[in-house]
């Protein structure tokens, strides 16, 4: 891109000149109404979801490109309609920007989101580009499912296992690499092997960590680490395994969420919205091959149940289907608990190296808090 | 409501505490999985619509309390939902808010969204509350609509009769009220009359309008006028009107949307997205009564062409059914026009005061431009 072209900010075209360049990345037919109209299946119910993601508090020029912060924006509200069981029709984009940005970046953000709606048969059908002193970026995706086939948190039953869909943490240590850019660039540099500092011990938060232990780290497993965190990938390709599954048992039964903050956070969430509790296996949690020689045991868990943002699917289901699905799925699903009567969440661990733990929502993310 | 309550801020309380308050908002039903199911008629298409709201922007603490801010907001997206046909389904909120705004306004706000929205037999559905350095609102709104019945502006035809539901003008009146305070004050203090200062002459652009002229405005017009700004209200009511009438002439036909940028901006669209033009007879546009012995005919016609948010209906159908619904609707609404062949919407003066004058996108507003 020459330099005259990248340097271009929005209030050079304004927002018809913005509008002009960004309706190549939108189907022709629903440019210029008032509103997009869409067709669904008969039969089928309709499923909304919105996410609103803010510059420097959800994504940042340091670590996310305009086509990485569009491809996770969408790849998060396609997760959302994964996790309900329903197929996307599409979303609409609001997007808030200073006149400084550079246009081209505003392209680029349109660019991933497209890459990542054409992998799904879908794409933007509506929006709004308006000013504003902080870029963000609204967006609401639109599904439409089967009424029987409606995915809830609330249906988990005792005796269920607790599937989930792939590894997990991935996305919260590539995060990290990219906040660390001195191991970042030490890595790329050297392309070889990054020594992180000693721990102080302990599971620590994901906000204060610095990868620390045994801390060997190719630079190939970095790569694949960060690219966990800039492409994560809504799952909905696991539905028609489900289904097809499910549909050779009756009646079928399924409770899930997806684990956008975390798979500690959605077992809490799904026991507590099912008024169950549930006992997770930590030794059989499937983590991302390159923590192997990197991270200690405590560090990977503490990436896989609060790191959040892999997107995978948290479902239970009896357990006869869940193995099928796992199978079926292959690729890091796993069975990695059960559902229980009570209302407690424990971490078990069957290698006793460590004692149960309960689990609740306390170390979730809570923003706005001083 | 007491201090210390009005003195709490989100940051006190956090999104948990801030989503236990706003629940109550939402349908109990549609309450904890990753997106709400809605239900949708059999052979209805869907319609979906975005808007983002920014403070300082389009709104302001100055101007506008979080219920109107709210109502607003609603009514924006509503608005869209009736000038595609479609009766609304729900819609989704997005928040942007920075810790130190008052707990008092977000619940404010969401007052003012649930009662428009309430008035309009729907709710909020959906959705997601972020910290940033900015207070955002992104709604997005969806509806249903027979797919025969969709109401696009490529539509319009040579000789159609141009149709608008109501008064125009009033809502830019109201803001341009409210930003000049001391005009106000003066009016609320004394309760009779206000006199502008004099005009340079001239059709003004409504941001740097001053009230001028005439100068007369009892403060019980004030209100209305301030009221049309803070309160607008989406035509939802105009389509089972328009249906009834249509449905008694085969085929039936009619284009439009709605004019919340403008008369002007709206009978432009049309015709630019129909390949026509348009003959607007200025002394046929509807004004708010409130303007008859305030405004001189230039600055009225200013307000109405150019200032926008009325939120009314702007629709082109044959003379025969136009004449018909303005019957029907009545309250201001009129027959301001008719479309032509060409390419140019042309402002004409039946009383010959003035020369023509052509409109175009021009004078609309433009968002980003230095």
């Amino acid at each position: 891109m020459n330099s005259e072209l990248s340097s271009l900010q929005v209030q050079d075209i304004g927002e018809q000149g913005l509008l002009e360049r960004l309706q190549r990345f939108c189907p022709p037919e629903i440019i210029g109404d008032d509103a997009a109209v869409l067709s669904t299946e008969p039969g089928q119910s309709l499923v909304v979801t919105t996410d609103v993601l803010v510059d420097g508090v959800h994504f940042s020029e340091l670590t996310t490109s305009g086509e990485d912060a569009g491809w996770r924006a969408v790849a998060a509200n396609l997760s959302d309609i994964a996790a309900m069981g329903a197929t996307p029709l599409g979303i609409t984009v609001g997007l808030g920007l200073p006149g400084d940005v550079a246009v081209s970046w505003v392209e680029q953000l349109y660019q991933g989101m497209t890459q990542c709606l054409q992998k799904y048969n879908t794409s933007i059908v509506g929006g709004d580009i308006v000013r504003s002193p902080t870029t963000t970026i609204a967006i609401s995706a639109f599904g439409q499912v089967n009424p029987s086939r409606v995915i809830r948190r609330n249906q988990a039953k005792v005796g269920d296992a607790i599937v989930v869909t792939g590894v997990h943490g991935g996305s919260a240590a590539g995060l990290q690499l990219l906040l660390h850019s001195e191991l970042g660039q030490s890595l790329s540099e050297s392309d070889s092997v990054c020594v992180a500092p000693k721990s102080a011990g302990g599971i620590l938060p994901p906000a204060s960590f610095a990868p620390s232990g045994l801390a060997l780290l190719l630079s190939a497993d970095r790569t694949v680490l960060i690219h966990a965190h800039q492409r994560p990938k809504p799952r909905l390709d696991v539905l028609p395994v489900l289904w097809e599954i499910l549909n050779s048992h009756t009646p079928h039964s399924v409770a899930g969420m997806d684990s956008s903050d975390g798979l500690a956070d959605a077992v809490v969430q799904i026991c507590r919205a099912s008024g169950v509790g549930a006992v997770i296996e930590c030794t059989q949690i499937p983590l991302p091959t390159q923590f192997n020689h990197w991270l200690t045991q405590e560090q990977a868990l503490e990436y896989a149940l609060y790191g959040g943002e892999d997107f995978e699917l948290v479902l239970c289901l009896p357990k006869e289907q869940a193995y099928g699905l796992v199978q079926q799925l292959g690729e890091g699903a796993a069975i990695v608990g059960k559902i229980t009567d009570g209302s407690t969440v424990i971490l078990h661990d069957q290698t006793k190296e460590y004692p149960d733990q309960v689990l609740n929502l306390d170390r979730g993310f809570q923003h706005f808090h001083r």
